[in-house]
């Protein structure tokens, strides 16, 4: 029987969904394909925030607050760097360091996807957490401020930039890491879902990897989105300042058309219009707790069965 | 007038000492020379033990308790990176991880020389702290179990294994650093100072540095070391326990003739024996506070006069 579910995966909303996903389906069943676009290279440290945030949500360990970094965690190293005039502009909690130093020195003789195994490993994490590429892929955002890397424009500059587009430095040679390409190939997959994360920064990345648009334009099996908008507004994050800002209507029509045919269905909130051309599920999609977030994947998996 | 003063200084006992001379003399009149012989690459990080207790005790942040760190720091990350399964014999507070990330960063572009002057800066520091050398000299420790790396010896197996001797990697192509050179050309220099920390750990790298020994033989300056031992014993650390392993006594003669006719005076505490064939000031040289390391200096100072 096919059982296997590949999420497609950003920050706050993937791990949501994913937690969600691993609630409803045995540990082999599900492989969550993490964007890496966003992680930078700071104060020495390799900084994966897309892959952190996914990791700590699965562990139990994330700050559902603040939606990135360990719960309680301190700021005692934050307030030192601040001490001695370093960059301190990215917050960078004490646990969270941990973290950081452990994937910076492993990855001096591993690939980025056996360093996350190696990570989740230890915190108990029993589903595969795969970044989408052991490649470097860095955003850059184009805005009326110029050319920003990606955090420079998401943490220091809080997205205020007016944007006029996005690139992704090192997409073309990048290639989809070994866990993405087995799982799209695994006999038993049965759906692909994805997350209610941020189209164009989370997602595309993802999407834009060579050959990966292809692939899932060949696939055999349902392609379900869940949308992150909710009456016009992102849950979470800047995805709908950035789609108004592209001249885009923030509504699951524009998320059914920005994903230009790829879609068979998505999953909406009840407070929005649902979009013609897919088959659409409408339901509560704002995930306030873990029941919350294994009702809507129980709910995304029911319906991915009737397509 | 010659007012300057050179202190050559490993971790605790120097630290204090270099504090002392601090509340004695203007900042331009004092230079502390700092073994880098313990320094070590951990988790990616360059640690330099020495240079941190120098600055952290200059700046009055260190823990006169632990004797390292930073006073009130916590282990926040530590307790992360032992859930990660990482390395944590070594025990990293959260503020302390901020020197060692901006060092390591800054070392990119620039030498240690030029690191520690910065950070020292950045804590308010304004005497000048010099580390021994810009070359990476890294201190090997002959066992009965062995040859250790110097930080697997002193904190991973807390000095237990018996000593046959120190080597001191690198030093044969390390060269002093332009401020200690500097400091010994200073026309103004009045004295030099060994302060009492560990002669063969921290005191020893420094005259082992190529053409220290040939200056110091040079110099026309007194030069007065202070005993780190009391009674037999070593106010802190293992200096004690290697000086019995290696059959020396554990006295200001045993002291004097390990700096092999160096020294012109040596100050002890009035419970030791006093050494011959150098002048010698007995006084109380437990530092337990900050009024003990300046009345210390003080009478070190003045002691150097009559020399």
């Amino acid at each position: 029987m096919k059982s296997h579910v590949i999420a497609l995966a950003g920050g706050v909303g993937g791990a949501r969904l994913s937690y969600g996903l691993a609630q409803c389906l045995s540990a082999d069943d599900l492989t969550v394909i993490v964007n890496t676009a966003d992680d930078f290279e700071h104060l020495g440290l390799t900084i994966c925030p897309d892959l952190d945030t996914v990791m700590y949500t699965l562990a139990s360990l994330n700050d559902p607050v603040q939606g990135w970094g360990v719960r309680g965690d301190t700021r005692h190293l934050m307030q030192a760097l601040t001490r001695l005039d370093g960059e301190d502009w990215f917050v960078l909690g004490d646990q969270d360091v941990a973290t950081h130093l452990l994937r910076t020195e492993q990855l001096k003789g591993h690939t980025l996807s056996q360093v996350t195994t190696a990570l989740c490993g230890k915190l108990g994490i029993r589903i595969a957490v795969v970044p989408m590429s052991d490649q470097s892929v860095r955003t850059q955002v184009e805005t009326e401020q110029g050319r920003l890397a990606f955090q420079d424009y998401f943490v220091r500059r809080r997205c205020e930039p007016v944007l006029k587009g996005v690139t992704f430095e090192g997409i073309e040679v990048a290639r989809p890491s070994d866990g993405f390409l087995g799982a799209l190939q695994n006999p038993k997959l049965a759906a692909i879902v994805v997350c209610p994360s941020n189209p164009m920064l989370s997602i595309e990345p993802i999407l834009s990897l060579p050959g990966v648009r292809e692939r899932l334009r060949a696939r055999s099996v349902p392609l379900i989105a869940v949308s992150p908008f909710i009456g016009g507004q992102a849950v979470k994050g800047p995805a709908a300042k950035m789609f108004r800002e592209l001249g885009l209507p923030v509504t699951s029509s524009g998320l059914v058309d920005y994903y230009q045919g790829l879609l068979d269905a998505v999953v909406i909130d009840r407070a929005d219009e649902p979009p013609t051309g897919v088959k659409v599920l409408a339901t509560d999609t704002l995930m306030r707790d873990s029941a919350d977030q294994a009702r809507l994947a129980r709910e995304v998996l029911q319906f991915a069965q009737t397509l």
